[in-house]
């Protein structure tokens, strides 16, 4: 009796194991492949070190295309392709200055950058009284009698605190993004911006500044927060302190011609079906584009990867993308979905990871009508043990959001990100402020999820 | 009817708004403060300039015990004491070194640190063979044999795949705290250790290494990951090469008084009920301690200056403990509990902050026979938004734990700590490595998880 008891036990085993849900094991392989020996993070400090400022349209970002294509062919995966596109090309030109007059007994140096799409000084620079605000509508209550002929300064600094630097970053971009654009349509002939950051130091941060076609583009700078700081105080104490600006920059008449990279493991069951994983080539021109997105264009080449490396064969082709001209322009993203659009290639599902390469806390997930991120929910205690497994409902990063309105689940890995900003479009977003294993762990959740989503469907 | 119907409304909502849950409201209230006006990071600017290396028994740690209380003091607290207690202080005397002879044309310097109660060599250093383990285990197969008149090597590195960094210290850790003296008892005359970090660089790491009273305190070193590596080739390459150490520290034959320090904010309702917070004020005597436990000092100051400047006054008394010798013997926390204890103080909650001052994501509490971090979960959508609320089941901080034999609920704050081990117990653990923005997250955290169990108990 108790003989045969046991012998049923034993039969019964196998069935017992079977039952077991095997998705926590195989994101424990995932996760301990990925922390153990992933590749990501050397990649990312020869891809750093070999091509900083990948501005796109630029030497440096061409080589790095032509780097990481050599990369993704050696890796062994099943296709790999150039996507051609066109792209607005800004060049920084030589060293621009701004420097302060009258506030000292002699001239004093702001810590500050162009931002990209600045126009030029003359060659002997521009000197011009500074007019102060804290935000658009206040230089629009200006108006452009005390604005001609003076150079805008926009001061407001990020609300240090909102706990999303994210959120802060927003409400106080519209001053870099659309300030000097507003000042040069009110007669202004430059304009300066505090940098957007809450950290307190001497590094100025870059980053887009738009030109309609009927606004000339006036030289346009980022201060350090601390050059900002400076500033103030001095027109403050003396508003007849003035500026002066060299700025060298120019954007180039022509489009130059650029590229996305796609490489893909082939779909066992769905060929045709694409799960896409993607991060930007380029970066600014300053920085070594560690963190953005040096980061995110190492993890989506790890995450195919991982699959490999595991002898994990997806059901549907799993894509990943490095897109160009994220920085300015979104060229690349736009071009990716016009062509998917034509070819009518149908996308399960395309994130990306644009968002540093630190320790990741969730993904957001969107989609026209439905809600994803509630829908993920169900995967909460799978990632739990990796310190993420939030969803957040969004609209996926910068360069698969075009293809939300093709019907497509987008996504984008969330990101601790109160260190992200302190160095975001500068020359400090450098290997050095990477932590391997935070950029692994980033790796391992982009291929958790789309082994989730290649088994599940979401 | 229908204005009757609005005018019934207009009376309604002030009733509606005050069955508003106000916890939210208060919870952003103090992230805000602790995010825009907070104190903590400039106090731990101060704190690592001014004393670094602040090892219990030390003269740097005395000092840093005054001027901690002087602040204290200045902050405005309630009531601010010191408790005295007497501490073991080992002394690194002048600077150690390890250098590997016979593998080159000349002698090869190791990067090294003594470890804490390690012994010390005679003058001239002693010179030895290596014997190489990987485990306490494969050591004692070895026997005395072949281990007398040696120096062991532990080599076995925290295992990179596993996805906590504390638990790879926790599973390596072995040959740090107990290697050695398990080496001398065999006849062994030093003992060299790899670091216990994930980092690849040339950082030795120090940290607590036990003898028993019937064991000889040999002269025990750890060196960097690097430094282990090429001793590991050059020992596998040829087994007679030899480690030349010298080491000259020593351990005071007689206790040094030390303090903990306690300041307070009185209960309102329950004075003589005492919510703790605590961090430890030494550091190991390399390390500036801006982590480990500089952060976790300033974050429980800050959690009463939240208490104070917000104009919440705690039911029961807030306390805040500053623990003296957590790094090498624990005699502050184990004096705490005992006064405590004689004096039949009660306390509601002990939590200590020591897990370095990195994005908090959530606390880890403990009970002897409840489950509190069960009943706490009620919180987590309050924390949620900040990026934490994970309640894990522990036994609480090392100097908060004597408290949990008496019945206390304690607790110790989680935090991201991918980047701990990196900085852990060396010369990098500064305040360029501290995140403001993070370490005033914790505060928050912390002061707001005080409130919560002040209102509702736990």
């Amino acid at each position: 009796m108790r003989s045969s008891f046991f012998a049923f036990l034993l039969m019964a085993l196998p069935l017992a194991a079977a039952d077991v849900d095997p998705r926590p094991a195989q994101l424990e392989r995932i996760f301990a492949e990925s922390l153990g020996n992933g590749d990501a993070y050397r990649t990312l400090e020869e891809l750093t070190r070999r091509f900083p400022g990948r501005l796109s349209g630029s030497p440096a970002h061409a080589g790095a295309v032509d780097w990481l294509e050599t990369k993704l062919q050696a890796a062994g995966f099943d296709r790999v392709r150039r996507q051609e596109t066109r792209v607005i090309y800004w060049e920084r030109g030589a060293p621009e200055s701004v420097t302060l007059l009258g506030a000292g007994p002699g001239p004093i140096p702001l810590a500050a950058t162009a931002l990209g799409f600045s126009g030029a000084t003359p060659v002997e620079g521009l000197t011009a009284e500074v007019v102060v605000v804290n935000s658009l509508e206040e230089l629009r209550a200006l108006g452009p009698e005390a604005v001609r002929g003076k150079i805008v300064f926009f001061h407001r600094p990020m609300d240090p605190a909102l706990f999303h630097p994210g959120r802060a970053y927003g409400r106080a971009g519209d001053q870099r993004n659309r300030g000097p654009a507003l000042a040069a349509s009110l007669g202004a002939v430059g304009a300066v911006v505090r940098s957007l950051t809450h950290a307190h130091d001497d590094v100025p941060h870059t980053g887009y500044t738009g030109f309609p076609p009927e606004t000339p583009a006036i030289p346009a700078a980022a201060l350090s927060s601390l050059a900002a700081e400076r500033l103030l105080a001095a027109v403050r104490h003396n508003p007849s302190v003035r500026l002066e600006m060299k700025v060298f920059a120019r954007t180039h008449a022509e489009p130059v011609i650029s590229h996305n990279l796609i490489a893909e493991l082939t779909g066992s069951e769905f060929p045709d079906q694409i799960l896409l994983v993607g991060g930007h080539s380029d970066s600014w021109d300053i920085a070594p584009g560690a963190h953005d997105d040096g980061a995110g264009v190492v993890q989506a080449i790890e995450v195919l990867r991982l699959f490999k490396t595991l002898g994990i064969r997806p059901r549907h082709t799993l894509r990943c993308v490095l897109f160009t001209n994220e920085e300015n322009g979104l060229a690349g993203g736009l071009a990716y979905a016009k062509e998917a659009e034509e070819t009518g290639e149908k996308h399960i599902f395309a994130i990306e990871s644009d968002a540093g390469g630190f320790q990741p806390r969730g993904f957001e997930l969107g989609h026209l009508s439905q809600k994803p991120a509630t829908r993920a929910e169900k995967w909460i205690p799978l990632f739990a043990p990796y310190g993420l497994g939030q969803f957040f409902e969004g609209t996926g990063g910068a360069d698969v959001n075009p293809l939300m309105a093709q019907g497509v689940t987008v996504g984008d890995l969330r990101t601790d990100s109160q260190r992200y900003f302190d160095i975001h479009h500068t020359r400090e977003d450098d290997i050095d402020q990477v932590n391997p294993r935070e950029l692994q762990i980033g790796a391992a959740a982009l291929a958790s999820l789309l082994w989730l989503i290649d088994q599940e469907g979401l």
